[in-house]
């Protein structure tokens, strides 16, 4: 983080869990954000110096979870916070208050996906990939979406030309797979420059976007090399699998955020790790 | 395996590439198996000690690869081999000899899917899964039809009680994600012991399928207790990323092998390595 960049506010929705709370405080003492806490003081698990931090920490209470993530999307409505975390609250209550009509902070023809940024040893770089948990099964237009978020994601990590691969099973599309249907006319919307500067290609299997041996055995020509910066999955029971398979057996770093609503949104579950929070906290600032 | 167990033929599909040939040969040298090697002898790549193992092995001549698809289903039909290999030979070439109406070998009522096994560092166990490469979306009688072959698979490893798991992103089954409608009715008919002792649970998401611990923290209930033995995939989307992504990202040894024809047919794809066509070729065997 660059010590020019102003300090943005992170909103926590109901900090009542430890694994949560030292994930962001960790953040704070590292010097990244401002903190509003929104729940009940009284009752959160704050670390013994929080103290030493009290002016970048602000508490507004709430009744309840509920209540916290109406406040918290009031926040971000007004400005007050930059990014949002979710902590001792169901995902489906924070998503309401999010998605409401009146005082919701999804605008209008936004498109709400989920995008993870993966660190895998056996990789050796940055994998991205969407949507693990929030599109069921993405029409066209959501998946252009899905590659905007990606593209600009990759960015931010300071790739200068994102290669982005549609997985599928198969190299060839066709009415036996639906999903594959919406991939060549978003390879044509990406190459008449969409998305700016990137590569586009599918479908193609796992395999051939990120092992250039498996590809050039296959004889498969893909602008993107075995390469792959980020996937974007057919549905999403495979990216929730995969998404659940590499910190279990690969040894990955995982973080995750929401995009789309005004201001990115963590939605790390109850099962992840300290780590795995701070890390996403880190993308939502990105 | 065991001396006292009688030899099996594989019949190899036009084994004109070193890959297979290699591969089938190391299970002959070991006394596995004899083979039926069917295409023209004089280009396939044979090591060259072959004629040391001349007693145990037998040419069929073919006239290209899709005459011999139908001599090694007609083998097969015959009782003169009791598992099958592909080897230079398009898949979907294979596939319409083994599942013509006339002369194939796929019994009418029979399910044809894919079953994998792989051996990952990670878990320390053997983990089989379903389906990667032929069914796409199972309706619940090719479910069934999959619950079976990976009971008997792990039968076949001495899992005594196999635990089988119907993947998803979610633990509730609803409309909103139609191949959960199936699990419920098939937890039922495994109740009522259709497939004799295997403990049958889902929708779970694969880290509650394999991590005790995260299955704790959710605070779900499953007789599986976090330690699967054979996954079921909702689809082939995911189940396809996933048998890529093992050996790729997690070190994971794999076989593959069709179940449903009158004998298991190893399906592996031109980029396996030896030693993955090697195991493939033991789990037919099995």
């Amino acid at each position: 983080m660059s010590e020019q960049r102003e300090r943005k506010c992170l909103v926590v929705v109901w900090p009542h869990d430890a694994h949560t709370v030292d994930a962001v405080f960790r953040t704070l003492r590292e010097g990244w954000v401002s903190l509003l806490l929104v729940g009940q003081r009284e009752s959160m698990p704050l670390p013994a110096d929080w103290e030493e931090y009290a002016d970048r920490i602000a508490f507004e209470y709430a009744t309840d979870a509920v209540d916290a993530a109406r406040l918290a999307v009031k926040a971000v409505r007004e400005g007050r916070a930059q990014a949002m975390m979710k902590a001792l609250i169901n995902t489906d209550v924070l998503l309401r208050a999010i998605l409401n009509k009146e005082e919701g902070i999804l605008q209008k023809g936004r498109v709400m996906s989920h995008v993870a940024v993966m660190e895998i040893p056996a990789l050796g770089r940055l994998l991205l990939m969407s949507d693990a948990a929030v599109l069921p099964y993405p029409t066209e237009e959501q998946r252009a979406a899905q590659i905007g978020y990606l593209a600009a994601m990759c960015r931010k990590f300071e790739i200068a030309q994102p290669r982005i691969a549609m997985l599928h099973c198969t190299e060839f599309a066709g009415e036996k797979f639906p999903h594959t249907l919406t991939y060549a006319p978003l390879i044509e919307r990406s190459k008449a420059g969409e998305w700016g500067n990137i590569l586009l290609d599918g479908p193609l299997d796992l395999r051939c976007t990120l092992d250039k041996e498996a590809l050039d055995i296959k004889g498969i020509n893909s602008p993107l090399e075995g390469k792959a910066d980020a996937l974007i999955f057919p549905d999403i029971e495979g990216a929730n699998a995969f998404y659940k398979t590499m910190p279990l057996f690969a040894g990955a770093e995982i973080a995750g955020v929401l995009q789309g609503p005004d201001c990115p949104v963590v939605l790390s579950s109850r099962g992840d790790s300290e780590l795995t929070k701070y890390y996403s906290i880190a993308v939502a600032l990105a």
